[in-house]
């Protein structure tokens, strides 16, 4: 199963792909959870001890590598290079590993002024449609904020997106236009969990602005997330009540994407 | 001047633009607003109706227009064109106007797998670079949250950035980020506002990992403007506390920022 974390900058993408991550990896799964958000810290949320934090080397500090692949020149907005590179070794070579979540990190903007991060989307993509699962992987990719991912379609191979909406009108709206865009980059499967639920008004708003057949789950307004980011902490030993609203999440999630995988050949990470 | 709002998504900066930019306008200022981020919606936050906001061109549906100007092709990621497009025209032609504050919109990804943001932002940072302002003049960008920008280049051109920051670690870190690569694109004055803060704890920890003396000031956490924006009404109107603390930013902004432009030529907008 491929499914990609998505929706409006601050809704919570990097605690719920964590979590289903964590679950996932303690139910036997082979887990590899990509940061393709610039401005996110997975590796925290996951519980990556500090040491292991700082061995990842993020796709933005391979900009040779990179370059080498691709033909993109570092330092560049507006150039060709080739959208198909060699990224076989990729995984193997600089994926992080704790607790059974292999981790690979996009990493942010190294330098001001030095280029798009174009190069690195094509990378991506590369790596994550090169990826083949049988029915007991799991890649989960917690997206960048906003919508731009979906012109550059760089997770356009996978089974659904999940787009966490919070009790906002904007985060409503993105959720609108990432089910649009991501029809059209040939992802139909568009799902959605509501975060930051404080009362019944809340879980309303968003049931009769999303339909209430579409929603995953609906998880409350917990401090105790909050409190963990601060402290940089895993929401997934801090808070019992989300990790146990995520689990049964996650069990929609699997009916709805994993099914098809049982014919599919091993993976190849 | 010309200053930039901008961090961590969600954190409020298309509230803080909006009262902005109305606080000026108010005060007899010339205000362009520019709308940088794909997935917000600056002209609701300014109250512009909804006859007129449907009116808006924005850069993403001149395509043809961008193309034209730069020689970029739309629909691909990775090409070559130039980064120094002829842009007089734009403000003038494209510009709408509600009660005296003038607005620009980038606006969002029209397609899924239509290409990068690259030219549209080439296409926005020229159009920044060409305005020319006085000492009543004022420009104000509400910017894509994240980091990408910075790698872009797109606001080197403004007096100042000014981060919006909550209390989270995550949204503190955004600021750090922004504070090292703005300086890396020239942009050495860097201010920030606290946001969504509920009690002492939550300013301590802003406080705390800013500098009091960095913070041009602290919004609290104000139900009204989160109800403001479901319902689609400006924050500008929706909430006289908000909008009374951002005066007081407003103050220290212009005494930061305007004094330099005393002996500046008249604007060009």
């Amino acid at each position: 199963m491929k499914i990609a974390i998505t929706g409006k900058g601050g809704v919570g993408k990097t605690t719920l792909a964590a979590v289903l991550a964590k679950l996932y990896a303690g139910e036997g799964y082979r887990v590899m959870a990509v940061d393709a958000d610039p401005d996110a810290n997975l590796a925290a949320a996951l519980g990556f001890p500090e040491d292991k934090q700082r061995k990842i080397v993020p796709l933005s500090e391979m900009r040779e590598l990179i370059a080498e692949r691709t033909g993109a020149q570092p330092g560049l907005v507006g150039q060709m290079f080739t959208l198909n590179p060699k990224v076989e070794d990729i995984p193997e070579r600089f994926c992080a590993e704790h607790e059974g979540v292999r981790l690979l990190v996009m990493g942010g903007i190294k330098k001001g002024g030095s280029g798009c991060a174009c190069p690195e989307h094509t990378f991506l993509r590369a790596i994550m449609r090169h990826l083949l699962l049988d029915s007991k992987d799991v890649l989960i990719v917690d997206m960048e904020a906003g919508i731009e991912h979906l012109g550059r379609a760089t997770a356009d191979c996978v089974d659904a997106f999940i787009v966490i909406v919070e009790p906002s009108l904007k985060s409503i709206n993105t959720y609108y236009s990432i089910r649009k865009l991501a029809a059209e980059i040939g992802v139909n499967k568009v799902l959605v969990v509501g975060n930051k639920v404080k009362d019944r008004d809340d879980e309303n708003f968003i049931k009769n602005h999303v339909g209430a057949d579409k929603l995953l789950g609906i998880l409350s307004y917990d401090v105790t997330v909050e409190k963990a980011d601060r402290e940089g902490v895993s929401p997934f030993y801090a808070s019992k009540q989300t990790r146990e609203s995520i689990a049964v999440i996650k069990n929609k999630i699997s009916q709805l994407c994993i099914a098809n995988y049982s014919l599919m050949p091993k993976a190849n990470f």
